[in-house]
C-alpha cells in the first residue's frame, strides 16, 4: 500500500467530463470542478487509485461546509453563475446553505462514475473526502452537511478525521441500515440483475429506482397525489401512480450508470458505526414518517453519540424530506451552523 | 347475457383437478370438494363461463361460515381427514374456526387457476361466492369472515346479497385500495412483466412475491430476526433478509400461475365499495402496523357502515397478522360469531 500515495493527493484532470477547472471570477462566489486522483485503501476491495470529483462555490477564505446527500446526489449541489444548471440541493440554497457567507464543497461518490466495480464501504467515502480536502489545502471543514447516505458517510468522516470537522448535521441517515431497509434496497438490485439477464438494463434500472422511490416518499403524500380510480386499458389495470413513478424512474435511468447504483445501494447496506466513536458535535434531523430510517434508529443514533442534539420534523414527504422541507431544514441547519469554528456567521 | 345460466349455477367436475367430489365419511367432520359452473357477467369482461373450485367441511345441516384469505388463498381453508394436508388458515383450526361445530367453506378465487386472463373484480368474486351457494343449496351463511382481498370480497358480498349473510367480519381489508398499497402492486406487476420479457417467469414472479412479502410483514418484525450484518461473497452484497425471501418466493413460484397473480394482483386494485351500501352487522379489524392497508382507512371504513363494531391489534406481522396472531384472531371470531343465525353456538 502505499501510503504516501494517499497522503498527498494530487489534482488533476477528471476524465472524461471536460468540466474541469472551470472557476467563475465574476462578482458571483467563485465556482471550481476538479478532480482529486489518489489511492485508497478500500475495506472490501483492497487498494485502489481512485478519482474523486469534487464542486466548491463560495468566496475564498471563507470557512467550508461539506454537503453529502444520497446515493444520486453529486458534487453540483447548487447552482452558480459557472454552473447554472440547478443542483441537487438548490432548493436550501441560500436558505441554510449561503454560497456568499461559505464555500460549498460537494463530491461525486466513490463509485459513481461506474468505473469502480467492486464493493465500497461508506467509510472508505469519508477517507475520499479526506483526501480530496488534502488536494484543496483545507485544513478543516466548519460542517458536514450529511442526508441519507451522506450523513452515513458524515459519522464515518467524524470518527476518521475528527480534527477535520467543527459540527456533524446528520439527516435522514443513522449509525446502521435497518433491516427491513436493506430487503428494500436488496430487491431493487435484484431488479437490475433480472433487467441485465436480457441485456436491456434500463428497464431493471426504471424498476429499481421506483421502489426505491416508493422508500423515499409515504402513504400519506400518495394519497394525496394519486387518489383517482385505475384505468383499464388494452385489458390491463393501471394504477394512479404509475404515470409519475415511470416518469421520474426515465429521467434517473438516463443519467445512472447501473453499475454504480448496484455498488452504491450496497454501500448503504455495509455502512455500520459505532456512534460512541464520533466524538464530533451533532445535530441528528429525524423524521417521523421515513420509511427506509425508523425514528427509533435516530433517537438512537443521537442517544448514543458523545455531543449531539436531535431535531424532529413531520413530513409527508418522508425520507425525501430533506429536499423538500425548505424552510425547516433551513432553519436547522442556520442554527446548527451558526457560530461553528467561528466562521459561519 | 343468459341470466338463467347465473341463477342456476351447476356443480361439474373441475378440471384439470382429479380431487372432485372426493367425500370423507368418517367420525370426522364431512369434507367435500366439488367445482361449480356458471356464467358471470364480469364488470370488466363481459359474460364469461367461469368454474368456481370449491370445499366445504364440517357436520352436515350446521351453520355455514364462509372463509376468504388473500390472494394467494384456496379452498383448502383448514386440513380434514379427507384433505389431510395443512390448509392456509390452518392456525384458526379449532381457534375461532371450529369445523366441529360448523361447515367450513372456502372457494378458489376466479381466476386462480389461470385461464381467466381478463380484469376481475372484487364485486365479480362476491358473485362467484352466492353461485356456489346456489350450487350447494345454501341459502344463508351464518357468516363471511374475509381477511385481505377476502375481505374486500366480503363487503361486496354483503352489499349485494344481504340476505344470504348474517355476519361479516373485515380482517385488514377496506372499501379501497389505498395508493401507495397500489403503486406497490403495480411494480411487482411491472417486475413479472420484466420476467416474461426473457421468457424466464419464473424469476420475475420471485422477485413480485418478495416485494409483496415486504408489505405483507413489517420492519420490526425484520429487525428482531435479520439483524445480522450483511456478507461479502464473489464480490458482492447480500442482506440478512435475502435467503429468507427468495426461500418464500420459490415456494410460492412453484404453485403459482403468472396469470393468476397478474389478475388477482389488479383486481385488489380495482376494489372500490362504498361502505353505505353494507347493510350486514360488521366486524372490522384492524393492525396498527399494516403497511398495506393504513389503520386511517379501517377506521373510515367502520364508520361509514351502517352497523359495524371496530376491533385493533398490535402485530409486528403487520398485514399477515390474520395468519400468525392465532389466539388474538380466534378470540375475535368467537365473538364475532357467538350466535349469529342463531347457528353458531
Amino acid at each position: 500500500m502505499t501510503l504516501a500515495a494517499y497522503s498527498q493527493p494530487r489534482t488533476v484532470a477528471c476524465r472524461p467530463s471536460p468540466e474541469c477547472f472551470q472557476t467563475s471570477f465574476t462578482d458571483a462566489p467563485i465556482a471550481i470542478r476538479g478532480c482529486v486522483r489518489t489511492t485508497l485503501a478500500l475495506r472490501h476491495a483492497g487498494v485502489r487509485s481512485v478519482e474523486i470529483a469534487y464542486e466548491l462555490v463560495g468566496p475564498a477564505n471563507a470557512p467550508v461546509v461539506l454537503a453529502a446527500g444520497g446515493i444520486s446526489a453529486h458534487r453540483h449541489a447548487v447552482a452558480s453563475d459557472a454552473f447554472p444548471e440547478a443542483g441537487w440541493w438548490q432548493t436550501q440554497s441560500g436558505v441554510g446553505l449561503d454560497t456568499t457567507r461559505v464555500r460549498l464543497l460537494a463530491i461525486d461518490w466513490l463509485g459513481a462514475d461506474g468505473q469502480l466495480d467492486v464493493p465500497v464501504d461508506s467509510a472508505d467515502q469519508a477517507d475520499a473526502i479526506a483526501a480530496v480536502l488534502d488536494a484543496l489545502s483545507i485544513e478543516k471543514l466548519a460542517a458536514f452537511v450529511g442526508s441519507s447516505y451522506g450523513a452515513m458517510v458524515g459519522l464515518h468522516f467524524c470518527a476518521r478525521h475528527p480534527r477535520r470537522v467543527c459540527k456533524l448535521v446528520a439527516i435522514s441517515g443513522a449509525h446502521r441500515s435497518h433491516p427491513y431497509a436493506s430487503a428494500w434496497r436488496a430487491l431493487q438490485r435484484q431488479a437490475v440483475a433480472l433487467g441485465q439477464l436480457q441485456c436491456d438494463e434500463s428497464q431493471g434500472l426504471a424498476l429499481a429506482r421506483q421502489l426505491a422511490m416508493l422508500s423515499y416518499r409515504t402513504p400519506e403524500e400518495f394519497a394525496e397525489r394519486f387518489a383517482d380510480a385505475p384505468t383499464v386499458s388494452n385489458g390491463r389495470v393501471r394504477v394512479a401512480a404509475e404515470d409519475y413513478l415511470e416518469h421520474c424512474a426515465a429521467t434517473w435511468v438516463a443519467r445512472t450508470s447501473p453499475t454504480a447504483f448496484l455498488r452504491l445501494s450496497e454501500s448503504i447496506d455495509l455502512h455500520a458505526i459505532d456512534p460512541r466513536t464520533v466524538p464530533v458535535p451533532t445535530t441528528v434531523v429525524a423524521i417521523t414518517e421515513d420509511r427506509l430510517v425508523p425514528l427509533e434508529d435516530m433517537f438512537a443514533l443521537a442517544e448514543a453519540l458523545p455531543r449531539s442534539e436531535i431535531r424532529v420534523l413531520r413530513s409527508k414527504f418522508g425520507h425525501d424530506a430533506f429536499l423538500t422541507e425548505t424552510r425547516e431544514i433551513g432553519n436547522i441547519l442556520e442554527h446548527a451552523l451558526h457560530g461553528v469554528c467561528g466562521g459561519v456567521a
